[in-house]
């Protein structure tokens, strides 16, 4: 090593990715966030031959469908048909979204070993969205959560709107660490922390996992960043650079928030695995099985979805052209 | 302050943001590197009033045509034209692309006060793009930035395929620098980093800006990312995280390189304000104006531009709705 070299070694920017994982774990929404605003309805087999494809790909947690009431949500009224008609190998989990005791029961006998609940870190959001405030939302989770974790089911939660609420503007992350322990309390093992309506910059991304941070080991909460405005990765870099190892993802990019108006845009699967392997992450998935993936959830929905490596592919070498 | 805050403040995480600018400088190259891709020619009118509408969003350093040939771009053939018709106000500044003496003659006639030369980092990207060897290259720019300099202009330079070559894949870092290095020898003021491809990663990002710190002043480079795979921001935000404080962006996201197969995706404009005033970055842009530019941007165009804060908006606060 050169005297010049050495001197390049020490520059502060080594400290830059100096808690960035080895590892990478994702937690994959598109069999459920990102079918659920889909209007034309998708066949069981459809929904399966997107789960097969994801579980080929190397995914390990894949969120499959949700419990709510097929009123809600009239994509995922075959819930029970499909948690019945797929099993997951060896090493890999399927959940659902439970909203109540109902669904709940309906998990428990489809035969899932995780299921997920959900609400808002900001109260006009989770009005909006189950119609309830966060205090009656945390107590019917208290009526689920500890009989779901008796029943030997693993509980993940969501809280929305961490990053902005689209009805009350900045919403407080001291605010959300409460809810997000208050949770952990109840039984859940995992807090999926999301950028609803994808407002979020990195500035922000620090101060919230710091916060989260300075409350919780890092393997109790993820991100579940939406790229509505460009900035997803760069937030996951934030939270990377800050040891965060949980992320959530939808492949092809398909889905969002039904009930906050214009949002758009889950991080797609195939940019954030893109972007982890080009740092030298492991994710234990296989990219091309991957694009594969996207390309059946895109025959399955039957239209063209945003996801950027899903669009443009990974780099591949060109033959050298003749001048144009 | 508490104990628990006073913990908190001297988290290492702090050094995360410690080198990021107060201000950064946007260079835009919508005119000419947006536009030169679009088959329909828009008129010097619709040009003007994209520059016009850029101007007034509060860009200072704008990218405005290419004296190329007619032949190669048939879009900027009306450069002189253009040029002429249109003055910068105080404290502006337009530059056009220059591949040539008879490129800076017709500079220099139409009374631009800036060029830019462009050449590739990997040989074979230099060939498809200019049909020539990188040395032959830096020879014919060595006949005319100096002269360009004498005559009072201001000479930026582009070196394009730094993160990757479609056709010979890695480019060593330590070969861009020497190339920068001879262009900053011959009088450019600044050497425009590109991502032509779109392939970047953070990690590459570091070593890439880490090279260029060791080589010269921060001031001396700027970062020119494609967003093809969803990165651009994140490889933004590791240069901003090692000071770099100067990035060319498209507004609406128009644009990309016209010679590599399949690239797609300019940094959007948008985009990168949006980010950088989240973080409570300067940039003299008043963001709601930039978007009335890029909305100008697709009238002249005549189609949908790719830019997410374009399509998006900014955040705005919604009125809480009836439970849907």
């Amino acid at each position: 090593m050169t005297l010049e070299s050495a001197a390049a070694a020490s520059r502060p920017d080594d400290d830059l990715f100096a808690r960035v994982p080895d590892a990478v774990s994702i937690y994959e929404v598109s069999p459920r966030d990102g079918l659920q605003n889909e209007s034309t309805l998708i066949s069981v087999d459809g929904k399966r031959r997107l789960i097969d494809a994801l579980v080929a790909s190397g995914l390990r947690r894949i969120e499959i469908t949700s419990f709510v009431s097929p009123k809600w949500v009239p994509q995922l009224a075959d819930a029970e048909e499909l948690a019945r008609a797929i099993r997951p190998p060896e090493g890999v989990t399927y959940s659902a979204l439970c909203p109540n005791a109902r669904g709940l029961e309906r998990a428990l006998s489809a035969g899932l070993t995780e299921i997920a609940v959900f609400l808002s870190a900001s109260e006009a959001h989770n009005r909006a969205n189950i119609n309830k405030t966060i205090a009656d939302t945390l107590s019917v989770f208290s009526e689920i959560v500890p009989p779901a974790r008796e029943a030997g089911l693993q509980v993940r939660a969501y809280v929305s709107t961490v990053w902005g609420c689209p009805y009350e503007g900045a919403v407080d992350p001291a605010r959300v660490v409460q809810i997000a322990e208050k949770l952990l309390e109840l039984g859940c093992y995992q807090i999926s922390l999301g950028d609803t309506i994808g407002v979020g910059n990195p500035r922000q991304t620090r101060e919230i996992v710091r916060r989260f941070l300075d409350a919780m080991p890092v393997e109790r909460f993820a991100l579940h960043m939406h790229d509505t405005r460009g900035t997803a990765l760069a937030n996951v870099l934030t939270a990377l650079e800050m040891g965060v190892r949980d992320f959530d993802a939808s492949v092809g990019g398909v889905g969002g928030c039904p009930y906050a108006p214009g949002a758009a845009g889950n991080l797609a699967t195939e940019d954030l695995v893109y972007m982890l392997h080009g740092m030298g992450l492991e994710t234990g998935i296989d990219l091309e099985k991957l694009l594969e993936a996207g390309n059946v959830a895109e025959q399955v929905i039957g239209r063209p979805l945003p996801g950027k490596v899903h669009k443009a592919g990974p780099f591949r070498l060109r033959r050298s052209p003749t001048r144009h």
